[in-house]
């Protein structure tokens, strides 16, 4: 998506795609990205990504009922009620699948903490939905989706095959989530379409924040980052 | 439901639903259902009824969405935005199918606001879902689900057949829906077992309210209420 | 106020109070009005509007606060945490003044719950400053300030002398009361001036439910309105 | 305070604040707070703190503001809503006093964004204003209060004087701080007392999160940290 074909040159989103290109290509390029083309990303490390991913989507499921239940329209109400429950079906097949292959058991689960990146982007999103309009959390909301279709088709081309994390490739370039994405961004365009210059201006800095933590929070899997007190 | 076979004695549903049976036996033997029940309602006072319900449902739906975004674990979080997307469904059924019925043409819907009392209940759900914590909220939005299902049983159990109601009959009596409300009451149930007890003071208080606005909601209707200003 | 000299002839303030003019001609007009005036309301009518009152203060500062945080800017931060607090503290003087005055136990207070169109009005307010932006939310709060503000004035200028109600006549047509409802009617125009196409209109949606709800709740009192279940 | 004299023994601030004894001993050891009372700590460090601070203020004032709305009585709402007032007052004397006297523009301050650690901060009081109950909220705001009334006392005790930063220090180490945070702390064990069991357990949770993220924000302009993307 990233060669602007699913938005006007005009939209929120090209511009804030655009604009967000340079954190983009750190993320495309990120040593944790490059190691789970090649298979050899440790099994420590996706744990840690997981169990995190895990706690993150349960907050994103959240930030997504909140924004459905500010919708301008019910389309919008549909969209994004179906995305939360989305968001908790998705988490459930980490534990089912992921958590069974990799080894990490429910009380290895329960007992591990959100990491501070996952708190702070889980935070920052469960706070816009509730603080901000409706376009506002949309942008906020919107890399997530954005960024994870567009990596999951870059490491589908450059795959080591067979590769450990094969699954875990499979889902994120699947259509049926690139098609979900295409309608995120449909959305919120027009929403960003509707909304004030003050809105807007928000809108960006939402979209930026959300980019930085996605860069943020693989980095901390890198890492296997904790609370430092 | 209403014999007490769904919930333990002292359950909150069991307390709630003993509390307000006057309420709830006035609004089974309201003239509206009367006449709905006997076919003689007026095609004007339910299209009246119509159209406050299909705006009430889209309010019901973001309420219900927000009730979501506050859950007490990844399984609430599915159920109510699960019922979020339902109450959008039904109420696009209500427009595909009653509206054209009884000749609501979607200008005339457009065109006629919210009640007075349609916009209070509405008011209502939405501030309860932001402002109180999740076991309120439920017990804010289960006279809805629950007064409809057992209305929807009472009614087919009485109706003349054929009856030009008949549609709208059928589906607050089918088993789907039963079912579904079913396990809202259980979830409020649980709820209420882990709140405090200023919670669940303030539980009964949203289940009282909203009460008393389905009798309301019904008696608007067959006043053809307007705003008196 | 009401001569426009407050606002400018394209703001949000001047189209509002111009659109909803008869509504405040209808309140200006009220039963309840011209008797309180004349001194002849009845010390029964005079407690029910108390005592609602002082129910509606509460979810009034309520919703102040929530507004307050959503302010577009740390001024009007300050300006509704501080009329936020205030109305808590004429809530107070209601209770220690009028209340001993006129013989509401706080026993009575305690045990009277909110009327349907104080509970309607407060559901509205809670609600609008929780899911709808900023500008959306003052719209919806302005009315309050502002009718009361002229009305206050205008039964200054009409009310026999003395009154049994000139303690609460006096409240309301006072300067620093006036300067307050100024400062938000200033601040609602800076919002309105910057909110998009979609919140101007939903701001005068707001502004007009609020004003019909100023009417209704007079009339509540007029009539010792109840619920009917 | 933290010899356990303003707390009953059972209450959940003196577990709180014992339990995250370590925490609060790091934070007062921190080079950033010797350097800050031995007078040597480098003006760059005080800047980046200050501008930090001056926008953390504003969403520590929001997400008060938010709590004051949801106060489980009136007291509680004007003890909020007047703190969130304060909030914004100390804000702008950070402005008119600090800014000046340590050579940091308007300009320089606006085009300063906040930095990671000051985002997570508000992004997590915000979130935990809206999302959760009035207990969970008052839990989260409390270390800021009570870690900025304890370190203000500690460094005042050890401080070499004159000191550059002898504003500052009198400002936390003043009664009237003092005497708010008692307060705070009184309402917060108030609201414990009947919290329950769920939410106490958020309680510890959010505490614990807000003294970490406490110890962050110094670190973090000890080492003048910006976003790495």
């Amino acid at each position: 998506m990233s060669d602007g074909s699913t938005f006007s040159a005009h939209s929120f989103s090209a511009h804030a795609w655009g604009r967000n290109l340079p954190t983009y290509e750190a993320i495309r390029t990120m040593p944790f990205n490059d190691a789970l083309a090649a298979g050899t990303l440790s099994p420590e490390q996706f744990r840690h990504y997981m169990i995190q991913d895990a706690h993150y989507l349960i907050a994103f499921g959240r930030a997504l009922a909140i924004a459905a239940g500010k919708a301008d329209d019910p389309d919008g109400l549909v969209q994004f009620a179906e995305a939360a429950k989305v968001a908790v079906v998705v988490e459930r097949s980490l534990h089912a699948d992921f958590f069974e292959s990799f080894g990490v058991s429910g009380d290895e689960f329960a007992r591990t903490p959100m990491s501070p990146v996952c708190h702070h982007y889980s935070s920052f999103l469960i706070a816009t939905a509730h603080a901000e309009p409706y376009p506002v959390a949309l942008a906020a909301l919107l890399p997530c989706f954005w960024i994870y279709a567009e990596i999951g088709r870059d490491i589908l081309g450059r795959a080591v095959r067979p590769n450990p994390y094969d699954a875990w490739i499979d889902t994120y370039a699947g259509e049926e989530f690139h098609e979900a994405v295409r309608a995120v961004i449909a959305t919120t365009d027009r929403a960003a379409a509707a909304a004030s210059p003050g809105e807007l201006t928000r809108m960006h800095a939402a979209y930026r924040h959300a980019t930085q933590l996605e860069w943020m929070f693989w980095d901390s899997a890198w890492r296997l980052a904790d609370w430092p007190v």
